[in-house]
């Protein structure tokens, strides 16, 4: 028989087992921190009806979407009628509108599934990924103060993670907006393309933004009066005190200004260090689909890596699907990139592996002892590997060093006479011989020592 | 605009919150269990290449699998080049030829995710539901011992869902194929009809069984022996006993036998009650893929539900893909329809949701002291919401009956004079005033009590 060459789709990250448990324990991290802010789960399936995916102009996400067909529709020439997800918001959006009436409202779920795209395969760049979500959806109306409790939850996860100092940017998509009414560039595409160039802000520089927005025929004063803004380094409080004195009266400039403003209010309510959020007024984001606050988050010392965290307040969040109206505002942490970058500049490192103690069989003769000592371990809640296998003891030993076993427990014929058995430390190189007695007190110190 | 009505896909499982609480928890109750005895989590992308996936000689398998497609390989006519993963053996193959030299072997590896087949659509069949695997793969050999691991961790595992009482079977192939050979059964395709009819035996009875099998062209005494087996109800010794007084002499039957009694003499040094593992002679299970030792698991209350973990013992797990030879046994627990069935007869219920705490806003005055407590009740570890819409207080205990969020905190000017606040149960019913500084213990209380 000839043999197919194993190998893992292209775009996709496949951990080996060490690196899983390190990426399990990020999850794990994320979602507790989710749940402690009281968000209740979801999860959708992989597909979803073409009809519920595609109700976009098609466009740009159908260009990167994956068709699902079963051999039989293909055999019938069938069009597609199922897709995978590219994103969790529009599942989130038909999951809300289906089972509204069984939902309470205010309704905060997280969603912690991956997505997929049709990307050009690249170093980096991935056709699968986790994306873990919350949204808060509101019925009729939210409240903007759930805008600040957003990046209060993300502060939270954050801070957890425990990836080194990080910087929540927020804006809102009103203040640019109204701006631009206040400043009398009314035209649609150029408004779309003005917020294009602030976006690149951090990327390009004052200057080149400068010549765009003349370039797009933007007044002198208007450039530089929004390039004042949007280049302002200031503190929170500066940054609104320079926005309450400039001469801007629309309506929609002042709302924006408004929500800021309870957003930042709201984050010292949740005892959100001033340090972490910092306003950002030249963050734009996506165009169309967020109304109000937006958000970015970027890890201090890898700039480079990009928003890691992102997400804003939408005015409608399932106006294809319902006649509610349904606002809301969410964020989403990408995990497949976050970790795989963190772990390519060595941030994240292989996790020590489910098994804490491996209990080796040194004497066949002893075999059941071996195995009432496993028990013993794991009814006290330490995961424990038996050696079945059996076979010389340097070969044990070589596995557990192999697998990242830290402690492997020995017990010899003399030992048992002694009524002990030895523990050893493989990383910390110690070794200990304890009562049997003490068993699984001695190996929890051993390990947490 | 003209709405599109919302609807799941068909096939597929989705839950509300509560359910989907309740879910994840049993989840994790599999995963702490399949950890608790060293094994490592893997996960592998939703697809492999149509090379990978269809090694087999395509047929039944074929039809139910999923091919996918990016939008601009259909337009091109392109053969699709990748498919949804129908199981996780395949990929567990796959995933351990390629990273054969950075695994430690015996590899044990837990794997918990959704796998999707192309069935008709009908209530509680699905097309995407969760497996959790677990496996256990050796390098050129693996001992016996570890089909008694198998069992041991289910017995664990089962025992922690608390979903009743549970029978695990156990049967050996070799047994039946040595018993065939030494019964003078030498055609391949009889034997493969005399293994499908035994394995009906619990559904039709013997009488059925026992024609059918003359029909084959199977001789009286034959028939009569194999029917003596499999329909024998004794304790596992009585069994083994039988097993050991028959007069079949070939390699194969002994060979089997040995195995069987490794196994449940293994059993007894894992400490697994011997009521919950039955020597069962009637489980012939997959024709080719099993090798040895075989396992089904079935609900003592819910027999209607079938086996619900089902798996055993394989030669060679991944031969397509490399010449190492990697015999293996593993075990999978159908966790989606298993949740189905039971959600359906009432055994499990919704459950309280991630938020324990709603922190409510009697008084916009408070509102910094609602926001202090909300923090103080999660740095405790009480996953705690915090009402921000505000609005009259019996809407908001709406809100929290609704979600079913079990503890409310209520404050008004009074009791913060007072320096208390109100804890309400609203399941139990009961109502304290307590000392805000005694907040979370208090409420971790009467959680608790």
């Amino acid at each position: 028989m000839s043999l197919i060459t194993p190998r893992t789709p292209p775009g996709t990250m496949e951990l080996l087992p060490r690196q899983q448990v390190a990426f399990q324990r990020m999850l794990d991290t994320i979602r507790r921190g989710y749940e402690r802010f009281g968000f209740v789960p979801v999860e959708t399936p992989v597909f979803e009806t073409v009809d519920t995916l595609l109700t976009k102009s098609g466009g740009e996400t159908e260009k990167q979407v994956y068709f699902v067909q079963s051999t039989g529709a293909i055999q019938q020439g069938n069009k597609p009628e199922l897709a995978l997800r590219f994103d969790l918001t529009v599942p989130l959006a038909r999951y809300v509108a289906e089972h509204e009436r069984d939902l309470a409202f205010p309704f905060r779920r997280y969603q912690i599934q991956r997505v997929y795209r049709g990307e050009r395969a690249q170093r980096g760049r991935f056709r699968e990924f986790y994306q873990c979500d919350i949204d808060v959806i509101g019925k009729d109306s939210l409240s903007a103060h759930y805008d600040a409790e957003i990046p209060a939850v993300i502060h939270h996860v954050f801070t957890e993670l425990n990836f080194g100092g990080f910087t929540i940017n927020v804006n809102n998509r009103k203040i640019l907006l109204g701006l631009l009414d206040g400043l009398g560039v009314a035209d649609a595409d150029t408004r779309v393309l003005v917020l294009r160039e602030i976006d690149k802000l951090d990327k390009i520089g004052q200057d080149k933004v400068r010549a765009s927005l003349l370039g797009l025929g933007v007044t002198e004063h208007a450039a530089d009066t929004i390039l004042s803004l949007i280049a302002m380094k200031g503190t929170n409080a500066e940054t609104l005190a320079a926005l309450g004195a400039l001469d801007i009266e629309t309506d929609l400039f002042r709302e924006g200004v408004g929500e800021l403003t309870t957003v930042i209010e709201g984050l010292k309510a949740f005892q959100v260090p001033e340090g972490t959020v910092r306003i950002n007024l030249a963050i734009a984001r996506g165009l169309d689909y967020y109304t109000g606050t937006v958000y970015e988050t970027f890890l201090n010392d890898h700039p480079g890596i990009g928003s890691v965290c992102s997400g804003g307040r939408y005015e409608n969040l399932a106006s294809h699907y319902t006649k509610s109206k349904l606002p809301g505002v969410g964020i989403s942490i990408g995990a497949t990139r976050l970790f795989y970058q963190l772990m390519e500049a060595g941030i994240i490192k292989d996790a020590t592996p489910t098994a804490q103690v491996l209990v080796t069989q040194m004497d066949p003769a002893l075999s059941a002892d071996y195995f009432r000592m496993a028990s013993e371990l794991r009814a006290a809640g330490i995961n424990t590997e038996i050696q079945l296998d059996g076979g010389k003891i340097a070969k044990q030993m070589k596995y557990a060093d192999r697998a990242g076993i830290p402690v492997v427990l020995l017990m010899g014929s003399d030992e048992q006479a002694r009524g002990t058995a030895t523990l050893k430390h493989l990383v910390k190189g110690e070794q200990v011989e304890v009562p049997l007695t003490e068993l699984a007190a001695r190996a929890r110190a051993l390990l947490e020592g």
